[in-house]
């Protein structure tokens, strides 16, 4: 259950949050208002026996026939995986030992530095390529997933390569939905109601997830318990977003406590910002990983522009560490000696918190518990749902993107296509 | 040489960049007007002859002795090197096959999780710790040196660990120092007039470049080159900046055209953001890699509020990969087969600026040319030098970071300390 703390705008709003528009808002979004949109609301229904049995067999197969998983994508094709991986396993995942194979990303970007990087590192590793694009035709994607076909065939041969393509995409249309079946791939549906920037909670993220040996039915499951019990708490987030916006706060620094959530702070930038921005208006979404950024940003924080607010998100992770009892003389630290590191790191929370506000600067709190499956599908599910009522408040449409289609567009008319 | 491009500021402002007034700020801060805090401004007096040989001679020594390297260090003490590596290496550094020791980052937060992966990661290999930290007693850095040089002695002994850590720190005072001095540890000197944000041409950046297999001497050459011919590109940068800001640009979206300088433009942020958000003022400094984040913050330039500006920077890197001829019907990419993706790339550059600026968003283009040592030495130079002109234009101090002291005396306080 994800909790929201607005304790940290008092004194620095001029008037409250609009609970009963957020909570209009909400209604009319599980009332169906944007039918053909909303898939996402419905995670356990899309996610069935059925698909479950289909996506563990897929990835217990990409298990014992591969050292890697490359997984080819962008925007949140690509963005949902990274976060999961990153929030469940660690940035850290493929340098670990361990039984699941590495998952490399790619497809995101037209740099060769990086492709062929991700190239060379397949070199002797049996590998398999999830390729993740609702229209099939998104050009960074389709150009990676040349490369790494064609690695495969060469590699495999023809039926080889057939065997190791995993296709997530659209169940009934598109290119790649075309190609998956008159090939015989192996192919995942990503629902046609449900849209990039909410689709983590389906096969785009749940087969990585799964790869790396988590179970896709926790973060269901906490998804699901989020939608049955977190209507007050996406309420009072998106409605005191709203607030801070109508009160000139046009930049939200969202800062994860946790480097491992770095990728779902990625994430979070997309949900937000192609959901809110548009027509000339909408808070500029911005990432910070704290105590890190404190180092770098910090100063701007607290002595900048008074021109945002932050949300500060905390997860509790499980590892423990202890301070050593050695450190050199003048470092300060002996009275902290064997004290858990996230003691000292939730004592930094609540500092930085007081200063901050005593700087101006308003701060929504966010605190998703310990870390793990079920709370990282509330958290995603709590975001998803606060920002599409945010959306609604700011009298936008929550599920469009003009601006990025038109980049599409733009792009491939540079390139004479 | 770094080349400023300020054509995508047509039509888009209301006034011209002050170019007058750069100037004399420039020539300010070159007859010393900030003495004392302008040594960044003589890299290469700084790291001569005798230093290169001890950095060089200290790295050969990891080399041989190690397969880690673990530096420890936070805001530009742990930004600098990640900066350098990611941009002449890869983000992948660690991940491929090499004749250098892996590289891994720690002492940045206070997350356990972080910790205990880095930890996890030095089972089974020997290990150096390079710590860096000017005052020593930054209390994220502190504490990770616990855990390290405990882990160090654990494994080594005594002896065995100090002959196995590297002090970056100031030459004459300081926790670091003094500990480095009474243990004969091997030692190299950040500048007492560089700042951290300003450090990554010292042995901050330069020890992790040799350990790395770069010479530090091309960086510093492209740093002393740029110094040398680059004063009117800097100049425009920030009389642009400067003018845009005035002009109600609050935001500045620096966009890196390459996933492997993500890593420099987490620098760029702490660069800016430190040296000019102060007294309620200053560009809120946001960061992007593209085309990747095309598909999430795009959206956000494209049709949000009309309050940033962007600032695009290309670099070359030599890598060429060709778009294979195979590809599934409808991915629509047939008539690019065997062209080079790094042309793609570029056509996407103009592409997107047209689209922006024609969205209302001003542009400005720095172009490193190709991606080599000597510019990625000129960039950081270029960055560094404008900084400096740009805070001096705005009225403040371009050197304190007063909000991050702060946070640092807040943080003990709230530990007790």
């Amino acid at each position: 259950m994800i909790i929201t703390d607005l304790s940290g705008l008092e004194g620095l709003i001029g008037g409250q949050p609009d609970l009963a528009q957020a909570a209009g808002a909400y209604d009319k979004l599980m009332a169906g208002a944007y039918a053909g949109y909303d898939g996402w609301l419905r995670p356990g229904r899309a996610y069935d026996g059925a698909l479950d049995r289909r996506l563990k067999d897929t990835a217990a197969e990409i298990r014992e026939s591969s050292d890697v998983l490359v997984v080819v994508g962008v925007g949140g094709s690509g963005l949902g995986p990274r976060a999961v991986l990153d929030a469940l396993c660690s940035p850290d995942y493929n340098l670990k030992k361990k039984a699941s194979p590495n998952i490399y990303f790619a497809g995101d970007s037209l740099s060769a530095p990086e492709l062929a990087d991700v190239v060379s590192l397949l070199e002797d590793r049996d590998f398999s390529v999830n390729v993740v694009s609702k229209s099939g035709s998104t050009l960074e994607t389709a150009a990676a997933f040349r490369v790494f076909y064609s690695l495969l065939r060469e590699r495999y041969g023809d039926g080889g390569a057939r065997a190791r393509v995993i296709v997530t995409t659209d169940p009934e249309k598109g290119a790649l939905r075309a190609f998956a079946e008159e090939n015989g791939l192996r192919s995942l549906p990503i629902p046609p109601d449900v849209g990039g920037r909410f689709s983590a909670l389906t096969p785009v993220g749940l087969l990585t997830a799964a790869v790396a040996g988590e179970d896709p039915c926790r973060l269901i499951a906490g998804a699901e318990e989020q939608l049955a019990s977190g209507r007050e708490e996406a309420l009072r987030y998106a409605a005191a977003r709203q607030r801070l916006y109508a009160e000139g706060k046009s930049i939200e620094l969202c800062a994860f406590f946790e480097p491992r959530m770095r990728s779902l702070c990625e994430w979070w930038k997309q949900l937000f910002g192609e959901s809110e921005c548009k027509n000339g208006r909408g808070i500029f979404p911005a990432g910070a990983i704290y105590t890190t950024d404190l180092h770098s940003l910090g100063q701007c924080v607290q002595e900048g522009e008074r021109n945002l607010f932050e949300t500060f998100v905390r997860v509790t992770p499980g590892e423990r560490l202890a301070l050593p009892a050695w450190g050199y003389p003048g470092d300060g630290l002996d009275p902290l000696a064997g004290r858990e590191l996230s003691l000292l790191g939730g004592a930094a929370v609540e500092a930085v918190k007081r200063a901050h506000m005593a700087g101006g600067v308003p701060v929504i709190g966010v605190d998703a518990g310990a870390l793990t499956p079920e709370s990282l599908g509330a958290l995603l599910m709590f975001f998803e749902t606060a920002c599409a009522v945010s959306a609604m408040m700011q009298g936008v449409h929550p599920f469009d993107q003009p601006g990025v289609e038109a980049y599409k567009r733009n792009l491939r008319g540079a390139l004479g296509l």
